[in-house]
């Protein structure tokens, strides 16, 4: 396989901690339904899953925003739980609802018949890395993602959403011998899974530990994170000769960035709650640092483009001026803490979008960290 | 008014960081849906506020929890929502769902008409706190307390719960003057709300921020806890010349307890997500220091005894052995992390009370620190 040229390294160059002349920015679900383009193609295709499993379609949402805003990276169109709907799990969507599996992960039977998923069943995805990329024709880099090997877990034992995690957290407490081979099980299916995403054209890869943030201090580490180093050591470091990017995003986890520190990744998303100045300080510079990613509150988008703006230079103040140098530089992508709320005026985001570059651009002359 | 003598100041005295021969527990929500006897006199009160506006009721259930378990502490049953309700709002429950406010605050007129409420219309609660009092006889102390002023507010401007807090931040990155003059009103009704409680008999007074933690870094400093701080200026040292230990609890808010660490109150409440080795070391010694309050995961009651002792033990010995000594010393208050589920299995909460008991013993005498 062989793509055109990239013409916006900017994102790619921050996750290394090279000098840019702007902080890039993207957002978590910017390909969404907030985007009336979007709910137009998701008509056509019936379903989510209609949407998500088509090549065509998944192609044309993923470039959808970028023909709007001058946003710095493009991520896959996908849903998180296509590898334990690969296991056999039967995910499906109800119009206006969650997620569902049709079958649940709730004993030791349940586990005994998990096994990683043939990848076969997953080229759907893997498809359309490849026609996304083509079709980006290098504007901009495509992150490829998957949940982690703990979120992944929380849907399959729940079996859905869940506001209170007490049928994984039950089972957690009550079977931790079952939780751990679930969950390598889990790491190694993602472990191969973003690996054929980088095969296919993914120029990053991003690991979303979105309930991460719902275990305990101490469960976090082991039911989580360790399993994130799992997945961590098994990814390609490297494509056609060019590095591939790694990153880790776990909400609500801020408490624990110094147990991320030594994470064998290359950025850290954060949320809203984390303040970015201090984050940068414990994680953020020297040799073992990592670039951060974050962490606007989505709620900023229905303020005014004044008041947008002046959000958007506070979390750029915040980061302060980024190091202007290779690889142990201090480094800032831009984006959300969570994913955009589908209620979001498409308007407001290129007023976000604007203000970024422009006051990115403004520290990096004035600005002193 | 007087009342019996109390025979058990281990919550008292843990509170005001002197030695106790074992560390004190009570649950969040320990009179609640889990217990039968609850739900049977909920049914004869007919609906919730039914059954928190009447005393008898009311002092029914808060001493529920105290016939089958050996806590340390009651707490008045009501709820959070009482101070909007009193302004006018009108709350409501309907059967199976949360709380709903029939008027919502979304717009300069709706804050133009708030004020602090007759503290008459209230009259129903402060009832309820000495007839409790009165009924314990001296068993243990009686905790009064509030929901936080922001906490107050986001039920106000949603109309009800959310899981997005869209209305409420809306409004306050739109309009961040009315938001203050909303918090101002709330937190001295909050402050009267809470004197009223004391002089009828509560013995220590709790804050709930409960949704504290959903703010971005430094809004949170300034839309929740300034007006925490405010509300702690205002309340009564001591009644009938006994100080009255204040509490405050931000769920989600580990991040923050720096920012905290000056507030003027006794005692910290901390959810699971929190390191209590770490949080004594950060807010829990030295003459500014707070007892600290949790924070086991309420879904440990889900798992076995055996279980549930384990964990009870990691957290007592999270927090290490407490120092013997008054006023400077570092107290732990064990608690659950959040309030308690209705679906946990009553006798679970037989085998945590007692593990806490057991463990907290056996740490004074062989756990260093």
């Amino acid at each position: 396989m062989s793509f055109e040229p990239l013409k916006n390294d900017t994102f790619l160059r921050a996750c290394l901690r090279q000098s840019t002349d702007h902080t890039p920015v993207w957002l978590m679900r910017q390909a969404g339904r907030y985007l009336p383009e979007y709910c137009a193609t998701r008509a056509k295709a019936g379903s989510f899953m209609g949407l998500a499993t088509n090549v065509d379609y998944a192609t044309e949402v993923t470039l959808q925003p970028l023909e709007r805003y001058a946003l710095d990276a493009s991520i896959l169109f996908s849903d998180i739980l296509t590898v334990p709907d690969a296991m056999g799990l039967g995910l499906s969507f109800a119009q206006g609802e969650g997620p569902k599996f049709a079958h649940r992960v709730r004993d030791e039977a349940a586990v005994n018949a998990l096994a990683v998923p043939d990848m076969d069943k997953l080229r759907y995805v893997f498809d359309a890395v490849t026609s996304i990329r083509r079709a980006l024709k290098g504007r901009v880099p495509l992150i490829g993602f998957s949940g982690s090997p703990w979120t992944l877990a929380c849907y399959m034992v729940e079996g859905g959403g869940s506001d209170d995690y007490r049928a994984v957290k039950t089972f957690m407490y009550s079977r931790p011998d079952l939780m751990h081979r679930l969950l390598q099980i889990n790491a190694d299916s993602v472990a191969a899974y973003l690996n054929a995403q980088i095969e296919a054209g993914a120029q990053a890869v991003m690991i979303f530990d979105s309930w991460g943030g719902v275990l305990a201090d101490g469960n976090f580490q082991t039911f989580s994170l360790a399993y994130t180093r799992r997945v961590l050591s098994q990814l390609h470091r490297e494509h056609a000769g060019v590095t591939i990017p790694r990153l880790v995003f776990t909400k609500g986890g801020g408490l624990w960035l110094d147990d991320m520190s030594d994470l064998d990744c290359h950025a850290l998303g954060l949320d809203w709650t984390v303040n970015l100045g201090k984050a940068r300080a414990l994680v953020g510079e020297g040799p073992q640092g990592k670039a951060l990613q974050g962490n606007i509150d989505p709620n900023v988008l229905f303020a005014s483009p004044e008041q947008i703006d002046v959000e958007v230079a506070r979390v750029i103040n915040s980061f302060g001026r980024p190091h202007q140098g290779a690889g142990t530089g201090a480094s800032h992508i831009f984006n959300l803490g969570h994913g955009i709320s589908q209620f979001t005026p498409p308007e407001n985001v290129s007023a976000l979008v604007d203000a970024v570059h422009r006051h990115s651009k403004r520290i990096r002359q004035t600005g002193a960290h």
